[in-house]
């Protein structure tokens, strides 16, 4: 393909590493669209006549049906390029000769990898929204479900199961936006940039971005030849929602555990132990877990590849096609992997039930006071001196008799007294992204909205 | 303001890490911002009096003075919010225990830190703006001037300079692309959403959204306390434009030495070296390069920050915030940095001349075959040999001899005498995005209208 | 300092970034120390005679007071090197000058950090061994204790409390290993080696080695002055130990939950949340585990600093300084802080008792049918049944009736009454590394070896 | 393998990221390896009789050549210890149901990955020993072709080409001692830990350490299976390792330019152009610096996968295998080609003669200044005044007249008459680690023992 001034076979260790066909060999699809739509294009600038481009759109067919076949199998050629281009040549001939005019493969891989992107991050997006609307059926089902909130992996403050699960909702509908924005970004076609300057062949760019679906057309060759930005933020829209979903999973092997036992993992999202054979271990939600920094790191590497590149095309840019294929699989993967964890999660009222404690009433305490006319930092202190006590005595805030909370402050008697339980407490939180249940409902429909369900 | 239920005063270990005023500090005009909304939030529900409220605005202002001058050197305070309480009791007594009713340091912090992130953006914004108008101005006066592109740092084909700078223009253009969009998903006010399940007091958050600037009110107290990914994607954003910065530091490095000598690189963006007289380093260059992945590693941080964390708030964020300080810091110092470097740099046309060698016109020659009607992979081999067998004579490829031409193939000699050089050459590359007069010049026209300048 | 041939003024933007004092004025002791070897190494090849030397030394001895005092404090030189020079200067005059002959900062600040980087190392190999002493005296304590072990946060086998904790010290000795193996790489002078190509006077680099402590001279100047691999290296195991600092914060923050209740963190390594007045939260560990992340990020912008950097000095090191700082400050700091935490825990063995369900046991009923004979495989899927039948029931594996049992697998009786309970259980692993109370005794000891206590 | 007490099977979301063969099954050799111990292990505490174990050692050697046949291609099994399992129950039937006794996944793979990085560690040793000896026959060539040396990519100081050659070499004796260190902390069995408690079956673990070649035996049961320090240790050192692999490819891609031409890169080390066919481009180059960030990427995420995972072993883990793989090869691969690159390299003394421009004695000159009694900090001015007039006068400082010298300072003009040129400036430096032949003969040797050829 490039060899005519050249007069000594590539060393062996050179070939290894500069052989790309393993990894880039799952654009084919991609590169006979780019191919499909070159010859049109040459077509269009007479470079091809009409039967010439008809015979190589006819070669292109017999191409698509081998590598559907496995063609690339064990193939020596140096990348997927070379290979459909090895191809074409087995079916028609000399006239394949023809096919590479004007173009390099700097702006041919730009154009196949830009492709391949838009259309994992879309797989993406449609896992991330399965994932969504599985935590919506089950926000759902546990509107009127309550259970403790926590910080600092402490309990911290009656919620519904609701508005827990919503939490892990609305970083997917985040990651979706970014998503989008992405996509808009990688929409662009570099195909005519050449190797580095430009192709020398007017082709039409508007007409080839039509037909391979791109939004818009590169504005400099050099740049368009040098850009991995698209990856890279692909990238990083995968790595942020690897996080979140690492968060999700963190929550479920948390509140799975026997200790906490607010869920239950359905059994097809388990394994056993090889040794102990009482386990049932939460491998899915580990699994997705255990991507996200290895999602982190990629992103990492890619952005250290940018570093100090040059303008234009680099031979550097190569690992990075399989960061990115990596880096999407695994979000996607990961997304779909939770998605079916959440569907056939099972919660736990009673056990959610059991875990509130009377001292996540402390707040709403405080906040009674408050409306007593104490000032807030002054009634905190208070609760806090009830707290303490309740500790020392064993017992809830909510039971420490009269003569021990008249000795702490006398003001705190009428809001002990009207504090209720956890269900108050919950309808006390009517604020906007509050827990009463007005407010969650209000989050469910926006939740809806935003999902466009 | 925590210590109700505590008996024991804090580890003298656990004050050093746990107290972030001195990071946070900086926060302090964000911190008054949102305590003065906050006032007005609590007399709307009748939690404060229009008396009480126009004490703590007083106060407020009174707190500012003090700030402005210096009140944060030194103090002891945990953090900026602590700090800003403490200035107000003493300003205006025991009313300053009214001012954190029905909120958090959780739902303030994220406030505090969304708000300065913003305004980060913007400046961050405003430098790469400045940077591409530094760039397009070059690219205006360098329209004319011709230089090689380079491909793996190997001349490839020659360009205008006007390209060359533009190359680097059109990745600031994407990242303010990204700037916007990050700026839009920050702007979600998470105040209201007390420590964790929602503010117990009804106030008006869409009132308070207004007062501060954002554009939408968080959905779900859990998540806004718990989200980090506004930081985050603040921070990839600055990451991505330094790494554009690097890569044209790296360019401006290489063209900067003696050996290429295509710009020069004005004084006062140099330094010299403490035992050498002669040397004029670029250290400006090194230093933007420099900070390209410590960039990338602050994001890989806070992402790795983000794993596993439960959802709502731990403390884990907290270096977080000194991570995004920095970053966006870096990234801007950089870009207002290169602006002056780019303003500042000259052009070195003859010694850009001067490196476009005769080999640079191989691909025109190939073409020039092409349209003489043979396949183009026909003609890169014969090219190819003509290279060889140039650069066995020690001369360019358009002084290789007719006969020696022939030998290779004769279809060569017409295309080898109609070649001209580089000023026929980048005109051959007219098509959108290329290199010709008239391409570049519409190049520019777009990148005026993408700057809006 | 440099400025001979130079005719403008630095830009400010540039000096901003390029001024490096506020960040290695902490340098000034090794600063002083590398000064004060200098002045009689140059005494040494006679550039300085007996009297400068002497007044030199008296200078540094004056500027050493002055740094003391705080004379860093505001003041604007480029970095700590020139401000060490410019206050030599105002203490003994133009002799001063005479200091800098046959060095460059490169091979100064290189020495510089290598003694900064060895007492650092130092540091965090007392705040570990600190940290690995005290989970000793707590394993020591816990030698009876028996408490669930875990796998995928999943109850699996009765351990020792003591196994558990000695399970968090192991990788600690190991980070006490590549500390050691860190400060001996460390432990090579780079002063002699002038910008790059040496000093061009031949002065006694052995004899500066040994006055300032390091084991070896460096073998190539060009290296030397551009080796940063000691860093890096300190910041991995840095970053490594970070992880193990993270991995014990983890198990802490689980164990202290309400829901677990292993363990109590002591309240001086606790904090409290400014709403919610019956907090009690880990920050301690909180912090720690978040602190680790950022770690791995800094030695990735570390590791990312060095990709392509050409041999020799360049400015983009300086980043690198204040990452290098920040990560062995981040990991002792750390380490200090958990082995506060770990001094005063307190463990809870009733509620560890109670959480040893009879499940944990199912593999030594797999192992005592194994003893009867019955391969491991079959015997896995026999006690498998159990299980399941035993949760049908609601009920422990070694509470299901004879009937059922039998139903199972007869072979199953025996072992199933010779079962025993946690205590019979531990003592069964008596394998080197196990569970059973000899075994452990022998790993105490051998951690004390380990540790030299 | 352990389905006992399961009724549902795997869904396939969780099958296709659970089963981790496709990554594993290059432990072949090691689990095999392993396997035959553990047989020995079982038969010494009577598990298994002499004739079982004959039978399964005879067993274990036909799934040897199964595998080595190809057996795992297109396996479905969930991992390579449940695929040999799987062929040796084929093999040898029901007895082979024993092999499993007292010993889990957990502790069979983290001996298998010890082995693994063992020798991985060593191919990666011998790589970097092959590209020590390669710069060090380049050095002994270059002892006396003198080049300008660099810093921040400007012309610095005349070197030999061998100091810069050496500069390269030392990175990678000391990547060596990492990696001898490495190797050590590596070589501890796991193998008798069980699943986190132990092996209830007391088998002699000191003999199978010696028998799978272990220094030693790990101390506690469940920081063995919850312990991947030596995979994290042994990419750091690949990822050092890398960043040096990169540093010395910059220098040869720029040294490579047509700019520089200091050195050719032989042509099976270079590729051709598909578009431009005078191209040839130093791709081994920069796919070797292109690996470095990915390199450093793997390893954040390896350190970040540690972070906040509890004591013992989670399925977290799983993905850090493939990335200790590839990092470990890609290293090796790396510092292979590089190797050959660096064989067929060919200096160019003319062009790095042609490039020690007069400027670059400018330190030289100061330090003669020195020798005649002028302060360093004084001559270091005054030459540069010489600098700037020889710029303005568009000359080199040597040729600058005698009035224009004498209006600087005449205490300049011996020292300049003296100066010489670069043969004279290398000698200069004849300090230990410069410049001067004896003191570079003196490295070389050095570099002989140190790479013990």
């Amino acid at each position: 393909m490039w060899g005519g001034r050249f007069q000594e076979p590539m060393d062996p260790r050179l070939d290894r590493l500069n052989r790309s066909l393993p990894v880039d060999r799952r654009l084919w699809r991609e590169d006979l669209a780019t191919n499909r739509a070159w010859v049109r294009a040459l077509e269009g600038v007479r470079v091809l006549s009409a039967d010439e481009a008809r015979t190589l759109l006819g070669g292109l067919d017999d191409v698509e049906r081998k590598l559907a076949a496995g063609a690339a199998d064990g193939a020596l050629d140096e990348d997927i390029h070379s290979l459909v281009e090895r191809l074409l040549g087995e079916s028609v001939g000399a006239v394949a000769g023809k096919l590479h005019t004007g173009r390099s493969r700097n702006d041919q891989c730009a154009t196949d990898l830009r492709l391949w992107t838009l259309a994992a991050l879309g797989r993406l997006d449609a896992a991330l929204l399965a994932l969504a609307r599985a935590l919506l059926a089950q926000a759902r089902a546990g509107l009127d479900v309550l259970m403790p909130s926590y910080t600092h992996t402490q309990r911290a403050q009656p919620v519904r199961a609701a508005h827990w699960l919503l939490a892990h909702l609305w970083p997917l509908v985040r990651d979706r936006g970014r998503l989008a924005d992405a996509r808009r970004r990688a929409s662009v076609l570099p195909l005519g940039s050449g190797a580095v300057a430009g192709s020398g062949f007017p082709v039409d760019r508007a007409a080839l971005a039509k037909q391979l679906g791109f939004q818009a057309v590169s504005a400099n060759s050099m740049d368009a030849v040098g850009d991995r930005d698209f990856a890279v933020e692909a990238v990083f829209t995968a790595a942020l929602a690897g996080a979140h979903l690492s968060r999700l999973a963190e929550d479920l092997v948390l509140f799975s555990t026997a200790e906490f036992g607010f869920v239950v993992i359905a059994e097809p999202f388990t394994t056993g132990s090889s040794l102990m054979p009482q386990k049932r271990n939460p491998d899915s939600l580990e699994l997705v877990r255990g991507s996200a920094p290895h999602l982190a790191g990629r992103l990492a590497g890619m952005l250290g590849s940018l570093k100090a590149m040059p303008a234009g095309y680099q031979k550097d840019f190569q690992e990075s096609n399989a960061q990115l294929f990596a880096a999407l699989d695994t979000a996607a993967d990961g997304a779909e992997l939770m998605a079916g964890v959440v569907e056939r999660l099972t919660l736990q009222p009673r056990r959610m039930a059991a875990a509130i404690d009377p001292g996540t009433l402390a707040t709403d305490l405080a906040d009674l006071l408050v409306q007593a006319g104490v000032p807030f930092r002054e009634a905190h202190g208070i609760v806090g001196a009830l707290v303490r006590r309740a500790e020392e005595l064993g017992t809830g805030i909510a039971e420490v008799g009269e003569a021990d909370v008249r000795a702490i402050d006398q003001r705190l008697l009428a809001p002990q007294q009207g504090l209720g339980g956890p269900a108050e407490a919950v309808e006390r939180r009517r604020i906007a992204g509050g827990t009463a249940r007005a407010a969650v409902e209000a989050q469910l429909a926006a939740a809806e909205t935003a999902l466009g369900v």
